[in-house]
C-alpha cells in the first residue's frame, strides 16, 4: 500500500470569512492506495504533478443556498480545483499510461478517475443535489474534467499547463478576445493582487503581454515592488505599487486609460476611463472573503451613465466552448518564441497545499507569479 | 415695448451642491423687446410656449473644468433648455411664422434665433472656449437646435413634444431599441423618482409602456402612492411605493429581473438581476446634487462578475442620428392609438419656472407626470 495524502474540505466558512487551515481545510495524512490492484472500473488511474490554487475554489465552498457561479464542495470530500495529472494505469481507450492531462482533480496523490466523490452534481448515494436544482447559469466546475494534453517533450514546462495555458491565461485570452477593444495605441489598465477592495485581476501577467503584442500601452498594478518589476520585465509601460502610490493618484498619472481589464481598482479605474470606453472585470472575488458589512463600496457608480462606459462582468467558463480551439493554437506557439512569458511561484508537498491556498484566496501572497503546489515532476 | 422676462444663471452651484433659487437662477423681469422691430439679422423671433426643466441642467451648471457629458452654461445669460416656441417672424427660408420648434432655447419669453448669447461653444466676444478646447465625447448640448416640428393639429397636445416626443420619451425609446434586450415574458425593472441614489430613469413612463408593448413584464419604483397609481395605469405590473417597500424587499418580491432600465435602485437591482442579464442606466444625475462624500456608494459591484452582468451607460444625444427617425416615424403614431400615454405637470408662468427646475433636480417633486413650464399655448 501506497501513503495517499489528501486535502480535506472540513467545513463552509461563513459569508465573508476567510476560511483557515485546520478548521475548514486540513490534510489527511491517512489514506492509502494499492497502486497496482486498486479497480478502475473502466477508468484510469492519476498520479498528480501539480495543483492550481484558484479563487473559484472559494466560491465552491460556500453553502450550496446560496446562488453563485459555481457549484459548491461537499463537505468531508477533498478539495477539487485544476491540476496536471500523470496517468499511471487506463481501461480507456482515449485514455493511455503517460499520458498528462489537464483539469479538475481533487487535490490528493493518487485519484481512479473519473472523479465522483467530491462532485456535488453527480447524483449518487447521498448527494443532496443534482445539476438541474442548480440555479440557472450556476456553472458545473466538475465538467471541467481533465483532458488530455499535448506532452511538451522540453519546449515549456509541464507548469505552463496551469498558468499561460490553463485558466488565468485561458481568462485574460477570452478577454482580449471577446470583450476588450483591443486597438494600437490605446491605453488599458491591468490590476492584479490587492486585498480589501471588490474585484481582482486574474492573469494580470498574460493580460499585460497580451496588451503589448496588440500595441496598447499598459498602466498596470500590484502589491509589492518584486512584483511591479516582474510587471516591468513583461512590458508594462507604466507599473506601479498601490501601497506605495495611490490608485487614484497613479491613474491620474498615468491615464486617462481606454480599457480595464480586471478591475481590482475598478473605482479608480472608472474616474479614469476616457468616455465611451469599458471596463472588464473578471477573476478573483476577495469580497467573498470579508464579511458583507465590511466589503468596499463603490462610489463613482454615477460615472457609468455620465462616461456612457460599459462594464462587461465575465467568468472564463462561458467562453470556452468558443475560445479554447483558438487559444490553444495560438498561445503555445507563441511561448517558445518567448513571445509569452510567465513566472510560476512554486511551492513543494501536498502538506503545503492548504496555506498556499489561503494566501492565494486572501489576496496577500506575496509570491511573484502563478503560485502553483508541485507534487511531482518538472 | 413688451416685457421679455428670463431666468438667468447667477452663480455656479459647488460640486455637490443643490442650486438654490435667488443665488444660483433668478428670475429678471427687467428685459423688454420690441417684436415688430427687433433686427433678425437672417434669424427668426421666436415666442416660447414651453420649458422643459431637465436633469442635464443641473450638468451644464458645473464649473467647466470639470469634465462631464455636457458643455456648460455661461454666468450671467439665461439658462438654456428643451422648450417649443412658435415662430413670430422668420427672415430664412425653411423656418415659418406659425411654424412649432422643438429644442435647445434660453429661459426668456421671446427670442431672436438663433440664439448664441448663452451658448459656451460659439468663440465670440469674451467666450472662455471653443468646441475643440472640451474634453472629448463632451456632447455639445446647443448643438439640439430648434427644429421645426409638425403641428399636431389637435391629434395630441403640444406638450407631447416634450414629454413622450422629447428626450425624455427619446430616451427611453433608444434604451429600448439600442440598448435592452427585450423579449417577451422576461421581467425588466424601471426605477424612478428617489433622490438620494446614484442614478434615476428619465423616462418611466415610457420605458413602461415600450416594455408592455414588447410583452415584457414590469417591476416599477416611484416615491408616491399617485405615482404608483399612475405607473399601474400605464401597465406597470408591479408597482411598489419605495418609500413604504425596500428596493431590497421589492425585489426579492417581484423578482428576479431579466433587465433594468435607469438604475436609481441600481445596488438592488444588481442583487435581483438574473446572470448574464443587463443594466442600462440612463438619465437622472441626482448625485450631482449631493456633496461627493455624501454620494450613495454602490455595495454590490462584485455581482456584476460573479453573474457575468453587463452595464451599459448612456446618454441620448448619443443616439440621436441613429434613431430620430425611426422614433419620429413611430411614436407620434402610436399616440393617437392609444398605445403611449402620458401626463403632464404643467405649471403655469416664467416666474415659477426657477422653482420648477429645483423641483426636478432634487428629485423631490410630488409631480405625476412630466413637469412642464406652460408659457402660453395649449
Amino acid at each position: 500500500m501506497t501513503a495517499n495524502p489528501r486535502v480535506v474540505f472540513l467545513k463552509r466558512p461563513e459569508i465573508g470569512e476567510l476560511p483557515v487551515v485546520g478548521r475548514h481545510i486540513i490534510l489527511d495524512s491517512s489514506p492509502t492506495i494499492d497502486l497496482d490492484n486498486v479497480p478502475l472500473n473502466g477508468g484510469f488511474l492519476t498520479m498528480t504533478l501539480m495543483l492550481s490554487p484558484e479563487p473559484s475554489i472559494r466560491d465552491r465552498m460556500r453553502d450550496p443556498s446560496i446562488a453563485s457561479y459555481t457549484t459548491t464542495f461537499i463537505v468531508g470530500a477533498p478539495i477539487i480545483g485544476p491540476g496536471i495529472v500523470l496517468v499511471l494505469r487506463s481501461e480507456r481507450d482515449d485514455v493511455n499510461a503517460g499520458d498528462y492531462m489537464y483539469g479538475q482533480t481533487p487535490w490528493e496523490i493518487y485519484t481512479v478517475q473519473p472523479y465522483v466523490e467530491g462532485m456535488f452534481c453527480t447524483n449518487f448515494h447521498n448527494r443532496p443535489s443534482h445539476p438541474r436544482e442548480w440555479a440557472p447559469d450556476t456553472f458545473d466546475m466538475d465538467s471541467l474534467a481533465l483532458r488530455v494534453v499535448p506532452n511538451p517533450n522540453g519546449r515549456y514546462p509541464l507548469s505552463k499547463y496551469i498558468s499561460l495555458l490553463g485558466t488565468p491565461g485561458l481568462t485574460a485570452f477570452v478577454g482580449f478576445e471577446a470583450l476588450v477593444d483591443a486597438k494600437e495605441g490605446t491605453t488599458i489598465f491591468v490590476s492584479s493582487g490587492a486585498s480589501g477592495l471588490v474585484i481582482r485581476a486574474r492573469s494580470s501577467s498574460m493580460a499585460i503581454q497580451l496588451a503589448k503584442l496588440k500595441g496598447m500601452k499598459v498602466v498596470a498594478s500590484a502589491g509589492s515592488d518584486a512584483k511591479v518589476n516582474y510587471m516591468r520585465s513583461l512590458g508594462a509601460d507604466f507599473p506601479f505599487n498601490y501601497k506605495k502610490l495611490s490608485y487614484d493618484d497613479a491613474l491620474a498619472q498615468y491615464g486617462p486609460i481606454h480599457d480595464n481589464v480586471g478591475g481590482e481598482a475598478l473605482d479608480a479605474a472608472l474616474d479614469s476611463l476616457i468616455p465611451k470606453s469599458r471596463a472588464v472585470i473578471c477573476g478573483v472575488v476577495s469580497s467573498d472573503n470579508v464579511p458583507p458589512a465590511q466589503r468596499y463600496r463603490l462610489k463613482n457608480a454615477h460615472l457609468i451613465m455620465k462616461k456612457r462606459l460599459e462594464l462587461r462582468g465575465f467568468i472564463v467558463p462561458d467562453f470556452i466552448p468558443q475560445f479554447f480551439g483558438k487559444f490553444m493554437e495560438e498561445v503555445p506557439a507563441l511561448m517558445p518564441q518567448g513571445k509569452l512569458r510567465s513566472e510560476e511561484y512554486l511551492t513543494r508537498g501536498i502538506e503545503n497545499a492548504p496555506h498556499v491556498l489561503i494566501d492565494v484566496l486572501n489576496g496577500r501572497s506575496d509570491a511573484v507569479g502563478k503560485p502553483i503546489v508541485m507534487i511531482a515532476g518538472d
